[in-house]
């Protein structure tokens, strides 16, 4: 133990400190994101995923599953703005929203803040995760108690197939479509035909998160969400927005039978007029920007040629390994 | 060293040898960014800088100065694209050009792709970097070659005050303008003033790189930059685009005393026109997305009021390590 | 957030999560040491020193102030066995202690199995930090509330300057003598002679930790102290052993003016005699082993020249960075 | 590029291009060992193994074999002086003397300074790592080129069991005994006892590397080779020495059926006497240190019962990512 003189004691108090522990996460193999830590919050494991939540310097509070940032406080709102408003602004008045997935709360967080909603269904199959989240999460602590919400701990495509409710706007909260992994099923050809496209009502949106969305990160999941639904619902479209905690552009994708409408203007008049606080990142003309892609990505999306079916999945079960954001 | 029998020798060659090798880079203080290694390719010290060409796995080559990736080879394109054509596209028929900086030769590549150009001048400072660029990045070499480029090392600054040619287009391809940083000097009101608008002809645009703008990252100088160059020129616009390798959405802001085109038809038309080559990134609706910024730094650039000038900066010599990816 | 299907949940409770805290400790410049974390328990900052403790997966809860390792769970006995007990069994009957710097308590720890001992005096500057390790280090709670001990807050030189007392131990627990360092003044010439020697009673005798002691490190401060020490006292014992959470071997040095007994057995009869529970490191071997050092380390110390005193030390005051482990 | 005014040159050469490029081994899962780069000299994969050679900052070059450190140029002489002096310090007269491995030739450097060597048979199985190894290796060319080395490709058992000539002594410096792993059968009791041992001469010695030595790591497989051996042979010496670059203790075992020698000062005699060059690791006074284990690892070896044997191994096939140094 040090003996130290007062006169170097303020040297001492430097960075060493500061930057000793760190979070490490590996994008992929050769390509590794690490953030100073304040602190570990909270560790633990449900019957399906382990969870921690971290404090950290860059970013904040940050919920890691399975070894995967899932979400970090200083950029959720990017995620979770763009995941849920372009779908319900585009939609002339959602009433009742299904969740799949979601048990963070923050979806349903953004959704409630919508006056035209009556109901929001939230299924996410992790009960413990969803009990970690509303504990520690205070942010989205209101939003768990909003009167509006129903929390359904099940499989999101069971839950689907038993209710015989339809919903104004599906979102699709989930992790990524690897084959093999655990959501796969819920982004194939079949489950959007049979399953989403009967539980929307007339004019309904169905919206995903899908993947990386990067200028080279858009062909693992990004294209291939895209030219799947394109095969099922008449008008669909990507978008994307870069998210610094996950260090790349992330995507969604919004489908519908009806054409949405795309005006910057309209779109702002909606989300002032229906939306209760304001939003950090979407507007109109941000969604402008976001829906339009860049040439490469762009022209990549239009001549993808994979759709997503339970046929040409392999599943090879505890595929666990290649587990993407979300 | 071991005796290796061959029942097991294909085990072996797993993956941990092509993990053990990586470069780090510091983005802030408490973030870092990492690729795995496939070699070192050359390393070397100029009078002013350190210099290395590495191959990574995730990015291809990669020029690292001063411990900074300033390109890799796998992305460049997005940040050289971006730097060029926009404002080259926007000038009726850009026949001269001046590169403040710009010695990795990239800028050049990229503008001698403009069948209008007659004539380029590219002012670096340092030659051992300018010689290790044409030795060692081949996909440049061909540019440097071009009997159009005439390469000189001096200051920008000075190289600028002491011609008296006029040109079309002047772009910046500098570090950013850290406070007491080498660069500082050629991003204060006074030098855009009184030595780069008069160095542009009738209709002449001014470009320049205007470091990270990603939703929290643009405030440390590219809001600066947009507003700075607001107080010299008529028509300013600032745009933006998520470059991987620096895991980070990077913003250039173009200017000028006449009007920009905001058609995306027309700025394709014009790529088709004059462009040798096909673009990989830049096309009409990727420069509409590009130059739509989202919500939050929008609003942030035009409430900024900070503007850069020479008496404002403190000039504390040697603030070496704040420099950004140039 | 994941909805996640059974079939594949317990192959996501995989390594991901296990490996994604790090701790991180630069060695050298070029070297770093980084532990996997399971939780970062206490942070806390003191008027002259940040602190923390950590539950490493390596390491068990790890003591680091200002970002250097102090003293791991698993390991520490290493150190403090081989710091308190070589010295009390070589004197002849050792009843008064006296401990400069061992905040953390597992000197005192150590000393407090002696049953010769009747009284300790731990002297260490930084208030604070003793109490943290009072409060959360559990396995020295019970030193911390020996009737033997007597616990001051205070320089160490201007306490052994203002006491009467002598001592038949003294004990230096301290930072390396890093010129300019908060310790310096604690190992050198004129320390020794003048203030560590005169408090030490006939037979008396000093000990105290000397650095990395390893087959390049030991030149460092190691063979320094040794050789300083040579200056003041007539018998002067270097010995090491590997500590693997330092990821080096490490050096103490022990010096009288009465000669030292050098038998295995006797030191393993005393042992035997006078100390309370078993030691997990040290016994005649073990110590015969540690202070018989290797041909190059022992070459290096006979030759070493270098003496520590007041007038060679430049007093760099804030040369912080150069810090080691305790 | 940047363009750098030359007032602020100098600062800019810090120190974040030397420590950008960094070599990084998994000591254990959850410990990590990090070394700044100079460059990668060389990679390559043989039939057998990757194999790369670094210029590492702290520990100059370094040979690395599927990822693992063999052996790094600033004390490697650590290891290879204890793998061979000791035993053939100890046998009257060696003359002849089978390395087993060794392919990197710094076993067989060693070897061939005594003076009473007249034959040296190395046995790799490893041909392209050989040859990598005479070429890059400079240090080692002379021992590549003495005239009694004889170097066979093949496996060191099979090699073994084919011939008849007796040796004076073998030595194993082969990959550590993972059940499973290429080597395992080289350190079973069997092999000891029906092809190590009708091998060696009257008075013959064998030894053996042992893997990790250190206070916790010793029980991986030091204590069971130790263990092993004593079933086979009547004296069997386990020794140990800190390796820096490995970052932890290493392990020897040497066993024979006559007595070993225990004289320090013999052992000085024999060095000077028969050996060419001088050491800079072993002695007689730092093999004494080195064959005197500390308490914690005396115990645990004299209190192991595991033996290795064909039997007890389930031959894992692929079982690879547990491979340890050499």
């Amino acid at each position: 133990m040090g003996d130290i003189s007062i006169s170097n004691g303020n040297c001492m108090n430097g960075n060493g400190q500061r930057k000793s522990c760190w979070y490490e996460e590996e994008i992929e193999e050769n390509l590794r994101w690490c953030f100073a830590l304040n602190s570990i919050l909270h560790t633990g494991a449900t019957q399906f995923q382990d969870i921690q939540l971290l404090d950290t310097k860059p970013f904040g509070k940050a919920l890691v599953i399975d070894g995967k940032l899932q979400s970090a406080e200083i950029d959720e709102f990017i995620y979770h703005e763009s995941l849920v408003h372009p779908a319900l602004l585009n939609h002339l008045n959602p009433k009742t929203i299904f969740i799949m997935g979601g048990g963070e709360g923050s979806t349903a967080r953004e959704i409630v803040r919508h006056r035209t909603v009556e109901k929001v269904v939230m299924c996410d199959i992790d009960e413990e995760v969803v009990e970690f989240c509303k504990s520690f999460l205070v942010v989205n602590r209101e939003a768990f108690c909003d009167p509006r919400l129903e929390l359904i701990i099940n499989d999101a495509r069971a839950e689907l197939e038993r209710r015989e409710q339809l919903y104004d706007v599906i979102i699709g909260d989930l992790a990524d479509p690897i084959e093999g992994g655990p959501c796969y099923q819920l982004y194939t050809k079949s489950f959007y035909e049979f399953i989403v496209k009967p539980r929307l009502t007339q004019g309904g949106i169905f919206v995903t998160q899908a993947g990386p969305a990067g200028i080279f990160s858009h062909t693992e999941v990004f294209s291939c969400i895209y030219n799947t639904l394109k095969q099922v619902f008449k008008y669909v479209v990507p978008y994307s927005a870069h998210i610094p905690s996950y260090a790349d552009t992330w995507g969604w994708v919004m489908a519908s039978d009806s054409p949405f409408m795309s005006n910057a203007d309209e779109l702002d008049l909606r989300i002032k007029q229906r939306m209760k606080g304001e939003n950090r990142y979407l507007d109109g003309k941000t969604f402008t920007s976001a829906s339009t892609l860049s040439k490469a990505v762009r022209e990549s999306l239009y001549s993808e040629t994979h759709v997503y079916t339970e046929g040409n999945a392999r599943f090879i079960y505890g595929h666990g390994t290649a587990y993407k954001h979300n």
